[in-house]
């Protein structure tokens, strides 16, 4: 049944459109709204259905006991939430919005009576808009569904449904965890990026000139839309600036490093390390878990899974099938 | 007859190992040598003229007139030169090491009768060695070949046939700005994704459990052999901390605002905008430009073609027929 449950996507942008083509592609009924005419008529020339306003996608959403996916840039939830707080106020809820805690609290404030577990497809492209999207984007992603203390086991179970039919793998953690892990790995590396190619610029034509893989690469997501890249790194704010500190620290110590003793090998030696840890967790052989989603202690066990890199990969009656590596 | 000039490339990993192919390639007689065991064992098992000794591969250069390539990490120039010196004094010589200064200085210590121009094709891999190079590596790429003051027209042209022969383009630029500008667009990316790579990694396996592109992108080089990287950024070490110092204070500078306003915005534009620039210079329509070797400005208007990013296309005669953006 949960396997049918209707979507209603709020947003068709890159992620939200493809959530969209993802949820039709898995035979869900599903609908959408965006207050983009261009990603609106994009989506609607390519057959989907996309209503005129978001109240008439929340209310049919209310009607058809939906799943409402908020699929908004972090500064436009609010809006949507009061949309949902006012025609879908218990609705099933869940987000793909690049941080937890804001959104998580955001709720409680405005939609206290949803059903809501947030989520997060660790999935982009520097490209935005419905046009970038497919409905393969999270084929083989991670998509964390948040199981905190106060997530119920419906919603959660809901959204990790979503994600597994948008062909993912569900990894659970908690708001906080998954806020401070996505600082290092997703904002982070925005922020350098942006750091390396104005440095990078700033050496002229001859330096873009002589600019080749490492450069291009190493500043790829620089070329991401600026206003995404500020709602995502803005909204998270303290968990940015802890892992922004920790970069100062060990950039600051490559210059005292390289201007002492000329060394830079405690710094390059780490880097090959927390690669080779990338790359290891990806190739790691990874034996199977099963958590009794029926037990009390099921959400504990989830996060565990999620902190030790593992993740659900279907399931069987009330029975998470997950795995872990090593 | 240029074209034709034969080849003798010491050192066969991946760089020197490409020269060797890509010269064959050329239909240009071609021999090397390396003193790493399996790269010479897959060079020779390839078909390829690898000789036992360094000496015999320089003594042979000196009979046959042949250009030396000099194509190991810089901390082992020193040695390879001292060979030429014995061996071949007054050689064409070029190199291939990712620092121009510091070889230069070791050239004009070690081999003054060489007649030397410095070079420094910008591709490369995370993988090194023989059995990751290709003959195709430089096609389409820069290869900066240096027009210093004191640089001859004879061994600069012999080089930049070399590069072209290769594949490549040719970039002249001063052994100066050619330091200043790899330290910004090729070692400090190594620096900042290691930086990068480490500091991920301190988020523990559910962190790198949820990397995506921008991590696994912006780190891709932090996986190159750290022996090669500390070669290349400790041998460019005034230019290097110019760059780092840089983009500390950019890094910083970020820091202070998501601190005190919460905004990103200028270090996040900075990096649209210089990203954009790359792209740009990449896209740009360029013109034509010639240059007449036999004018005594030529390696005025070649180091100026380099500055704004212009190239060595081909020689017609005693004129480079290069081309220049905008």
């Amino acid at each position: 049944m949960s396997g049918m449950r209707a979507v209603c996507v709020v947003g068709l942008g890159l992620i939200g459109g493809s959530v969209l083509r993802a949820a039709v592609r898995a035979g869900r009924p599903a609908w959408g709204f965006t207050s983009s005419t261009s990603d609106s008529e994009a989506a609607r020339a390519a057959g989907f259905d996309v209503r005129s306003t978001v109240d008439e996608a929340v209310g049919e959403a209310a009607a058809r006991e939906a799943l409402v996916v908020v699929a908004v840039p972090l500064p436009a939830v609010d809006e949507v939430l009061r949309t949902v707080a006012s025609l879908a106020p218990s609705c099933l809820l869940t987000d793909v919005v690049s941080v937890k805690q804001p959104v998580a609290e955001a709720v409680a404030r405005l939609v206290p009576g949803a059903r809501y577990a947030g989520g997060h497809p660790m999935q982009g492209r520097s490209e935005s808009g419905w046009v970038s999207g497919s409905e393969t984007l999270f084929d083989g992603a991670a998509w964390v569904v948040v199981a905190d203390e106060d997530t119920d086991l419906g919603p959660w179970r809901e959204a990790a449904e979503l994600a597994l039919d948008c062909g993912a793998h569900v990894v659970p953690t908690t708001a906080g965890e998954h806020d401070a892990a996505v600082a290092r790995v997703s904002h982070l590396p925005h922020v350098l990026a942006a750091v390396l190619a104005a440095t990078g610029a700033d050496g002229g034509p001859l330096a873009l000139a002589l600019a080749a893989g490492s450069f291009t690469d190493g500043t790829r997501v620089a070329g991401t839309r600026a206003d995404l890249v500020l709602a995502m790194c803005e909204g998270n704010r303290p968990a940015l600036l802890d892992a922004v500190d920790d970069a100062l620290g060990r950039l600051g110590a490559a210059r005292g490093a390289l201007a002492s003793t000329g060394g830079l090998a405690a710094t390059i030696r780490a880097g090959n390390a927390g690669r080779a840890e990338l790359m290891g967790l990806r190739s790691a052989e990874r034996g199977e878990v099963r958590v009794d989603l029926t037990d009390p202690e099921a959400f504990d066990d989830l996060r565990s899974l999620g902190a030790g890199g593992g993740r659900v990969l279907r399931f069987d009656g009330t029975v998470a099938i997950a795995d872990l590596p090593g």
